[in-house]
């Protein structure tokens, strides 16, 4: 992490910014989720519950597998900002998409609810990124991802001005597959710094941990302030087995880490505290598509306008659980009023 | 109506095609779907509850006042074709896209279920049609639709062999604003009944009744085998204020009705045969979209396998269940099984 942070200093950081919550920098795609039986995971050989990259000639054979499906703007960091925007939060993505249908609805979904988005569409190259999501009946989603524009994202796309003005900068670890993207990572990490600003990352995908494991660490350690992790991703970041493990490397490396959980929840740690979160129960889960990205849609809320550790974990399980009820990762209800709701 | 059947040859009629059970003309088009507050219909004239034209730059101007959405093939007569091959029955799809996004999933969510969709996309032109759903608190669906590439649907693309495999040609009145599709739905029905097939139409909105009344009852009464209407739709049609007066009318014109209504059922009306069909209870209504296309699937997949009328109209209550618990107007969860299950 960048430096120590005194425990009372988290709240106090929030108040210090008139401008930006947050700013995400991800992998702009749209999603196209369908709902299959388990038998068509194993039959198109897919890797269940992971994310899988995959080039355009597989994105069309594989969508020409799959059945009738809904269509929705999608990208892990970008749904997180939507969801910081849904609480009524200020934010602000950063990300490529093509200048066609696709990527007009990525761009509109984001601006139309108050997201500044800047990156001009590329007039050329591949079309807009889409993730082709299968969603089984346990509610998995099972993702293969055709980059496209995406792709195209790399360290000149670092927008400083957005950077220095968000309380937190946060990465999303699937793009973390590309040296470019890396290189934007650092790049965009150590201007948050110099602006006196926190970096926050999501691992994002167990797969893509194992894939650079090394790379991951050094960024972790050296510039990461807030770290979002589901249980197997962060075993895997540290070569441990058990939890306790884990908070003791997180503890060691960043400032705030919560550990996502499914429906056992998630655990916050910083420096000596450890707070656990139980999952909000949902009446029926249909897909977990975006569950993770919520999660931190509302921790970072909470964290950048002045909420308590356990209060931003709370605000992160009730916007989880505002998608698992429905097909899509971005909540189509109101979450500002559900957090008014619960008096978070 | 073709000419008065028997009564028992509704189930007759049912067992003479081993090809198609029914093929659907209409627009082609993607919905976008937005949940908003009752104020935005008002803030942004919309004619609530109702389907408006609208032109490209109304589409754009609308769209961008929109709120983040999701994007699903729609179209009246597709859903109700979707609907059909969901309960494993033979459909086909007449209507027209552009070689576009949308046009590709358009035409992918209909092949990718069995439908038989052989229209080419346009090359040029105007890009495939959208409709901006707005779907408020109470679940209403506003409708806003730009045409686009649909509207180059004419009598040329009328085609004879899935007219004469299918036994029923159905027909979405939607379309019956422009002059083109008026001749091209007359050429459809002259050619089913020439083929010794039945047609079916949908009235679909009450503005467009008022629009071409007379060109309305004409097709009617002259063409129409099977009726479908919502209430409000058939009283205007007919200038009554009677159910009763409905059921007169319907009786003298079409071998089978159903008038829907909403949240209290269906009424089939098969000459002197009225049957009342309870509506199918859900949980929580979020989005009434593509409900009534639904029913029309339900009932018209039970018509052409051989079930009784009363049958038919459970099947269509069961289908509009099917869609009115999620956003979006085509089911994502098996008609086929949900028959089953209630022994259907």
């Amino acid at each position: 992490m960048a430096g120590p942070v005194a425990s009372d200093a988290v709240t106090d950081a929030v108040q210090q910014s008139d401008e930006l919550d947050v700013v995400g920098i991800g992998n702009a795609l749209v999603d196209v989720l369908t709902h299959e039986a388990d038998a068509f995971v194993e039959a198109n050989d897919l890797e269940r519950g992971a994310m899988t990259l995959i080039d355009m000639d597989r994105a069309e054979s594989l969508y020409a597998a799959m059945g009738q499906g809904i269509e929705a703007s999608g990208g892990s960091a970008a749904n997180t900002i939507a969801g910081i925007a849904g609480f009524g939060g200020r934010a602000a993505y950063i990300g490529r998409v093509r200048d066609d249908q696709l990527g007009t609805v990525f761009a509109h979904d984001l601006r139309s609810i108050g997201v500044t988005f800047r990156c001009a569409p590329a007039t050329d190259g591949p079309p807009t990124g889409r993730c082709l999501i299968v969603v089984t009946p346990d509610a998995q989603r099972t993702m293969s991802t055709y980059l496209g524009a995406s792709e195209l994202l790399g360290a000149d796309d670092v927008d400083g001005d957005l950077i220095a003005a968000a309380q937190v900068t946060y990465l999303e670890g699937y793009l973390f597959d590309r040296p470019e993207a890396q290189e934007a990572y650092w790049k965009a990490s150590r201007m948050a710094h110099e602006a006196g600003r926190r970096v926050g990352l999501t691992l994002s995908d167990t797969f893509c941990v194992e894939r650079h494991k090394q790379a991951w660490r050094l960024l972790v350690t050296d510039q990461v302030d807030v770290l979002f992790a589901n249980e197997s991703e962060a075993l895997a970041l540290y070569d441990v087995s058990t939890l306790d493990d884990v908070v003791a490397h997180v503890r060691a490396d960043v400032e705030i880490a919560a550990i996502t959980r499914g429906a056992r929840g998630s655990l916050v740690v910083h420096g000596d505290e450890l707070i656990e979160i139980a999952a909000r129960p949902v009446p029926s889960v249909v897909d977990t598509t975006g569950a993770g990205d919520l999660y931190a849609a509302g921790f970072l809320f909470g964290l950048t306008n002045g909420r308590a550790l356990d209060a931003c974990g709370r605000l992160g399980s009730m916007a989880a659980s505002a998608v698992l009820g429905h097909t899509g990762a971005r909540p189509s209800t109101s979450l500002a009023q559900a957090a008014r709701a619960l008096a978070l």
